[in-house]
């Protein structure tokens, strides 16, 4: 297991931690500040700084690009929101390609509005996902199955375990792997299981840290410090390293109650300590 | 497949349905009212009328006893929290027992105060369960597991799949099954072949419906009437049903944004009305 308690150039900046307040350029200057290593930007964040300018200023500063967050959301009511998809989905390919991130991360999507076909939401997760990783291949790009937790399974995300993930990789093949979410995942009995599945499989593309809150307020936007609830984190790290994971370890934590309204520095100041003591 | 069109002798009333401020009297009555054949009474409403009360009431009513909730909460943080737990789980076996329910039903409890130890938790659930699973033979009560939604792993029931409990079950032998809930299990992938496992095992002890709201406001009280949410009931009770299961539908939704305001015969002839329709 790596020893982490050194510094924190094996964390990565997943910008959704600073609070959507904050710009790509804030955070790039926020990890040059604390000496994380790290990135992983969501296209909004990209948008707003540009692409082009998106790129150089983490290639400035010798970030690592941990991922881009997100494509995916592939379920629609219609063919022509399923098209849609496709369409935005290659765009996001490209701009992970443009970033050289290690992977592109997928939140699939759920339910079509007005649908209880969860069994058909799956089949074009799997459709949309072949017909995207088709592109990714032709331009070097990974794709990362983010299996989000089972209470978004109606409206975010209907690929909810690592095995689930890891059984619609297999279907697919080569050039598409997982996303492992302590935040997501921590509960499953099977996690240590499918994490070194999915390491002899070659399909650790990012490993993803925040903490589960006693009690959680908010579905949504109520992820703990690492450290401050539940999770194992350490013992989770240790499987994904022994199975063969060299990446960086990326804190994603949506906080709306309590980190995004704190300072910048306070949440890297914290996010780092935390990473040398807890992660 | 039955149906249940007609009338709603095939339904149970969970008593949590009414919400706190009604009594178990409230829920006999309005049972009778409304043609609902049976009923699941929480424990402390129970104590409220006094056991031998509520036998009296329930089998005037010629109410059948789908289940008594609940049992289990085994986990503590140190022996004397767990011997507690035991002595508390061998008098819910004994109101079970009384009543001539089908079944009592078991939240298993999550992790200890101050514990991240999952593994450790789900050890000292199944070594609760052995022990009240030798009282509950003895005086002929049948055990249900409920796996609870992964969002309550935490706090409420580190059991969370249905496959999970039944691999429990085997463990333990005769005189425990599961209690499937479909608010906990919609989202599985695993769910149709689990039911059909939990069938063909004799495990299928209790069926709970009400459904999953999109938004869903808040983790405990947001959960949906049949019919207002996204879950396939009707494929989910076929599935039930052609495993075996023959007992009666118990409707448990926890509402307190919206059900629990409402007066009782609203509440039931909604509950009525998309029993007939939904489930």
């Amino acid at each position: 297991m790596r020893d982490l308690s050194g510094d924190a150039a094996l964390l990565s900046l997943n910008t959704a931690t600073l609070g959507p307040g904050r710009s790509l350029k804030d955070a790039v200057e926020a990890c040059l500040r604390h000496g994380i290593g790290g990135i992983s930007p969501w296209r909004d964040k990209i948008a707003e700084a540009g692409l082009a300018e998106a790129r150089r200023m983490i290639e400035r500063a010798g970030l690592t690009v941990t991922g881009v967050c997100r494509g995916g959301m592939f379920p629609a009511a219609d063919a022509e929101g399923r098209k849609q998809a496709l369409t935005e989905n290659r765009r996001a390919v490209d701009e992970a390609a443009t970033l050289q991130a290690a992977c592109l991360v997928l939140v699939v999507g759920g339910l079509p509005p007005g649908s209880k076909d969860i069994a058909g939401a799956r089949q074009q997760v799997a459709d949309g996902l072949a017909a995207t990783l088709d592109y990714a291949r032709s331009v070097g790009v990974r794709l990362a199955i983010e299996p989000l937790h089972p209470m978004y399974a109606a409206d975010r995300a209907c690929i909810n375990t690592l095995a689930q993930a890891l059984d619609l990789c297999d279907r697919l093949g080569a050039g598409v792997g997982v996303a492992v979410d302590v935040y997501h995942l921590w509960w499953d009995p099977a996690l240590h299981a499918q994490i070194a599945r999915a390491g002899r499989d070659g399909r650790l593309d990012a490993y993803h840290v925040c903490d589960w809150l006693v009690p959680t307020r908010d579905m949504l936007t109520d992820r703990g410090m690492m450290g401050d609830g539940v999770i194992a984190l350490k013992d989770i790290r240790r499987s994904v390293e022994q199975a063969g994971f060299v990446g960086l370890c990326e804190v994603e934590i949506f906080s709306a109650l309590d980190w995004w309204a704190k300072p910048i520095d306070t949440i890297l100041e914290t996010m780092v300590e935390r990473g040398k003591t807890c992660v």
